[in-house]
């Protein structure tokens, strides 16, 4: 697979939320950096990371604006969308990420973490 | 110039100060979107929005991290860096450009408000 197809790859596992399948194309010093949250650092911290927002999703529905490779960058412009019962939430993001010898070792994610807040709290 | 040179060269425009050399590479219905802020649309708003960060910056300086481009869309990582007096803010962000027929359509930035204000009001 080309870095383009791994990240989509990777992002198709978790919307199914098949972590097993997702960190399979996870290099086991993965950086997943949320911008203006926290970094993970590392295959465990990545995947207790994603393990939080799936576990609290019911259904995970990423749409890719846009994205562009170059080497071994890939970026990406989506709405990452997030349902909770009857409800979606839906982030703004744009992402970077490596991807080395077929394996994702940067992802990261720049959105504006107070809009997220206010829609997790219902006033977005 | 391809779409990749063309944001390069805006951007250079910009940190030179010279808005009159960035308008000139952008389309009369660009749209300037900042998410988390509001969106500029059109080429006399755009230079509006403009002409208040270069005013209030001594020094301009984008440090881009990676571009990598396809078709007429362009994706940037960058640190945009404006000092005032003895001062850096540095906002981390990722922006997504589209160039048609040679001019800028879409500039639209993906950072963190709140980290931003922070750093404004000295906090951060």
């Amino acid at each position: 697979m080309s870095p383009d197809e791994t990240v989509t790859a990777f992002m198709q596992a978790v919307q199914a939320k098949d972590l097993d399948a997702a960190m399979a194309l996870a290099a086991a010093d993965i950086e997943y950096d949320n911008v203006p949250m926290e970094t993970a650092y590392g295959a465990e911290a990545t995947r207790t990371m994603l393990e939080s927002f799936v576990g609290m999703s019911e259904e995970i529905d990423w749409v890719v604006h846009h994205q562009v490779a170059a080497g071994d960058i890939v970026m990406n412009e989506r709405t990452d969308r997030f349902r909770s019962g009857e409800r979606w939430l839906e982030i703004p993001v744009a992402g970077v990420w490596r991807v080395e010898d077929g394996l994702i070792t940067l992802w990261r994610d720049y959105f504006d973490l107070e809009g997220l807040m206010k829609q997790m709290s219902g006033e977005g």
